[in-house]
């Protein structure tokens, strides 16, 4: 395309004779071109220069096809890099390197001390004790008599439903379906093995497909919406933190008394009191789903580094710390995430820089066998945020927050 | 710097001899290059080549000051934009685009649906309804009687307090302290108005200093944090949702029947049912915070772009969705957002991107009146909201959800 | 004992020289005496005549063998009928009269007229969704990796361990057993199936002697306490909502339109709307556990009259009332308690006076098969319940709650 | 009137031709013959022996007028005596005798465990933090932004709101509106001080009132139900617990550490570690409302004792116990309970079983100054419930808990 026929689509965009998302039916089914050109035309309509947003490197037709509409370029997030961390999983062993994405000043300083200090004390031991990706439609019953029937109904068809459900996806597999019943509503929560995907839209495919094959089979039940807000996702949700989702992972450590001092400037006791009256005490009496000092930033650094499901931050907001002084007179501290929402393929995860940072983890693309991507990528997870946790409490103790954030000059 | 030196420099980090914060030290600060030594020190440390990570426009050196640390370069998340969105709020009014990065496909194109279905229907209306950036240290009395007579003293004292928590700063004002008591636990949840940024560094380091006054002050009152959990920071919780944190929104639109069946391909009935048994009865019936279909979707997509603290998601996921079905059969909805913790100034608003992204709303760097700028984008952030809600509801209703995503190849 | 006896010994009482719990020993152990002596010293220590209190007809011996310590005589609580209440359950079926005991006016009235309009309706339909009575000790592992193991195995022990449980009971039996992880914190939810009894005790002393073989055969397991909070008993929580204690049950009728409007004074689309902006939008707002009208005040009345744990009036108002306008034009109404902690044998259920109260139920004692009885309870509890909760919405609808208070001169 | 004639009310009454609550239309409104008739009627419907139901020595008129409707006697529950317990409050100074109405074996020993431990310890230190009774109606507005505007003019007419709304009672005061939006829904949380009553029913009419008088002059609010549940009533609620409701109470005692190991039989040690790993790790885990052992069950058997409205057991479920170990190794124990819903006039205050307990407290009918009484009232059940955590906890510690039970026979 010469550069009058870019104008002129430019201008038509901006008249809105061509909308947004109909320019690539212009260009040939050229997003990079497309990209531009809804570039320059919103340069127009609000007399913005776009210049940083123009200068992306990652492939356009690529990121059109899966991640973006209407794309106009990239926003740049500076990443800095936390590490090394010694991680003792079941997936993951050694030391890793952290990349955290934000602009948050102070962040990754504060995570790289918490590296330090557990690198030092010989590692977090990190487990997944939970995995499944879930999706719950809500079903609309005559009424609760014939509902409880229905769940019933489903349980005795659970292969039948599974066959349907698993038809739609080459790697998930349903596990189970948990069952709730409010009034004529039911509530049908489908929990797969994702293996290495976060699996959401897997899922919902597989679960649009089930549902039509219900639907089918008993026309009593009709299926209201394909998320009925029980899954749950993107909402904080008590049934999340007891049953679980995506990946629960619990980390933990023992800083040996002279690291805490040295590494985090304060005692084992003092950080067991902040835990206590700030995580335990002061979380029930705000009435927080979260009882913890800041594991979204960390989980939030590193989903948007490695491509994660950005939304997700809020799933992985909802766990415990606790910090108590051992008979030793040494620290043990443990962080427990349930709903921990990560994935090594699909998403986000295969726009170019979001896959080196995966891939400075070394847990990019899908795992052999598949799943222990993801689940090293968990666990590396759980050991970061326990990190970051460390710190935190630690420069609370010690009475250093503000002064970190003032050193910074912000 | 010759190549020679950065090689060496290179291979020092590698080793270990120097620390990734240490870069800066052989550099003269010159972040841009350190950026550059440690990324190549971790390409080698991991064998990992970070060609894209290294592509980046934005000033190193700012970030470095400001918003990052262990800097190795960016990511870069892809810009998609959807409107124009018509808003008639108190300091919004008129059309805006709204720039989601994201790498959720579909997304971008479900808001832009409800974009569309918003402005057709002559915009949304949305209120700023609280304004307040929060922090409550915790403190320690000998026994509760005792702490009751603190708080008492406290609010004795406000003018006082009140002198030397804005001493720190220019712009922040602060309101009011709320107590709370939970045996000798006293917690003060300072209030500020912090005009056109989000504060919460402003306003730690504005308590941080009051917390010193008044422990000179009251001997007795030993502060154990400067975050008590009662703020409420990063964790979803009843607190905020019942008083407010950050800028509380409230975004509301009629849709005409026509549109909503042209446009969302539904019926305001269809919608208002599955707004009722999936928003209401679902999350009722899960224990969630957070009555909405997927708040956090959008909420995410826009801070990424504008350089919003990305933890703040899980702030902006507790609010409330209702679609109703009006006397004249049209729908009626409304979001409400309890904690919606954005500025305009300060954090990651400065990253050239991210900026970018400000400005093509209008609302870069502070108002004039302060305030204003921050203000408005909170009422384009509901408005962007409830396009979200509109759109994913009417898929919900219609069947249409895994649909969308199939379309887009997941 | 002679009236000089009696006289000296409550004299030494008042003087403190004999303890209120010591008294029996000088009785020969008659409690019934023993409380007179008791109350005639109570009365010299306070100067209050304790006449009415005095004067009670349940048997003093009994009571003080199973229901009370240091007892004094009884309150007289008083008791109206509500009835006839039509239920269809699965262990329900016919007409009932409900005994109501409380000191709240217009409750009974309120509740009658709810039956009445079930009754002409066709009756309520009921079930019991889930049954089992649960008890969670925490036990504390040396770390989260060994709690883990700890959990996989309880589970390969279950057949032993639900020996070694029941072997404390003559009707419990073990179910499964829920497993909860929060660092090193391992939660072990036993569910018990304990028949006609509401099997609280029972349950405890099941899981103590569980709770010795554990940590006898599992030695780095320390059972911190027999009750982790987990249970959940007597506090609100979302996790017996989500997961069911007790008995959960359903109870639903269809109100036909004529009826709504003569017996209850509105319309459906009245008392749906009142459902929905005040059970669910209200208690969204609120954060409330109980998206319900007053589901508490008919659990209290009944509990207290049939001799149930009064405490378990918690657990019991955490549930749902959905009302909606059927396409006919009825009225649909449920309500969802997932936690109903009913009882026909064991604990205050043999009070003569409660017990009478369960005889006029037709429940009073073991069922055959066992278990049948207090199932057909809940059942009827579950339908009084949704009474309670159609006539008090009507009368909000109707505008007269309060009219209804002020005829009654409160 | 003769038997013959009362015989022939009896078949009137069981074959229907006289409804329950009509049957006082018979007997020139005479409560007492009225009971007997009914409960004859029902000893035949059911062929149940209802004696002791008969057996009571309360007023049936009295009750009949105020406090039930429909009544067929009096359930008797056993009341056991537990103290002398130390109190030092605002209010509340010395030695009380607390009456506990219950039939769950133990409980009153365990309670009166705890008193004798307080007392030992010098006494528990109490104080009302907060008071006042609230009723919160819900309006729906045309929408949102008009309910903001509906919200401030509420605010600028709160003069004559309060004029109108206390107009209909003699010692209600308004205190305060405070003010909760949810889309187009306005809820008006109004908060009285109601002095010795526990005031929900002052309250409701006193808010009718205000609500004809708002409709009246706001025409555009409609008000839905005069109770939006934001209120709130008898549902677990974190708004309660945030915000206060009825009176707020915290109590504290500090224990020295060898009258924990001579009363309690454990170690100031071995308790903080049950609360912490109960009350607060294991309450976080279960989604409680609710961080103590069992604050229902002292509040409960208090209840039923001095004519509380039972299902407020409910609201006085969700506090707050700490136990910490002092510097000195002593045990430093607190209960915060945020929503107490007491009285010493008005409901079941008055029944004479009822108010034999309240006298026993010495806080019978109005205090003087009004509101003393209730006060005084909710301090000594603050300190009441800190007995019963400390026994319950140290039982728990020591591993006691289903021998206490076993011991007594259940």
């Amino acid at each position: 395309m010469d550069e009058k026929e870019l104008e002129e689509l430019v201008k038509k965009v901006v008249k809105g004779e061509i909308k947004f998302h109909e320019v690539e039916e212009y260009t040939d089914g050229d997003s990079e071109l497309a990209t531009e050109i809804r570039r320059k035309a919103l340069e127009r309509l609000t007399g913005v220069e776009l210049k940083h947003i123009g200068s992306y490197t990652i492939d356009a037709n690529e990121a059109m096809a899966k991640n973006i509409e209407n794309m106009i370029g990239a926003v740049q997030v500076p990443v800095g890099i936390a590490g090394p961390l010694l991680v003792h999983g079941e997936y993951a062993e050694g030391e890793y390197y952290v990349p955290l994405a934000t602009t948050e000043g102070a962040l990754v300083a504060s995570v790289n001390r918490g590296c330090s200090t557990i690198t030092e004390s010989g590692g977090a031991h990190v487990r997944v004790v939970w995995d499944g990706m879930t999706r719950a439609p809500v079903f609309k019953l005559p009424n609760a008599r014939e509902a409880l029937k229905f769940l019933g109904w489903v349980q005795e068809h659970f292969e039948e439903i599974k066959e349907v459900a698993e038809s739609t996806t080459r790697h998930g597999e349903l596990i189970e379906i948990d069952e709730f019943l409010t009034g004529r509503h039911a509530f049908l929560r489908f929990r797969f093995d994702t293996k290495d995907a976060m699996g959401m839209n897997m899922v919902t495919i597989a679960v649009e497909e089930a549902v039509k094959w219900i639907e089918e089979n008993y026309p009593k039940a009709k299926c209201v919406s394909v998320s009925g807000n029980v899954c749950v996702d993107k909402k904080p949700s008590w049934l999340n933190n007891i049953m679980g989702r995506g990946r629960s992972v619990v980390a933990e450590v023992e800083v040996p008394r002279d690291v805490v001092e040295e590494k985090l400037k304060t005692t084992p006791e003092a950080m067991a009191e902040v835990n206590y009256r700030k995580n335990l005490v002061g979380s029930a009496t705000a009435g927080n789903i979260g009882f913890n000092a800041h594991h979204a930033n960390i989980v939030a650094a590193i989903f948007i580094a490695t491509g994660q499901d950005e939304a997700h931050v809020v799933d992985g907001s909802t766990g415990y710390t606790t910090m108590e002084v051992t008979e030793d007179g040494d620290l043990y501290a443990s962080v427990t995430i349930p709903s921990l929402n990560v994935g090594t393929v699909g998403g986000g995860t295969r726009v170019e820089t979001q896959r080196e940072c995966l891939e400075i983890l070394g847990v990019a693309g899908g795992g052999d066998p598949p799943g222990t991507n993801a689940r090293e990528f968990a666990e590396v997870v759980g050991a970061a945020v326990l990190a970051g946790e460390l710190s935190l409490v630690a420069a609370l103790a010690a009475g250093h927050l503000g002064k970190a954030h003032r050193l910074l000059g912000r």
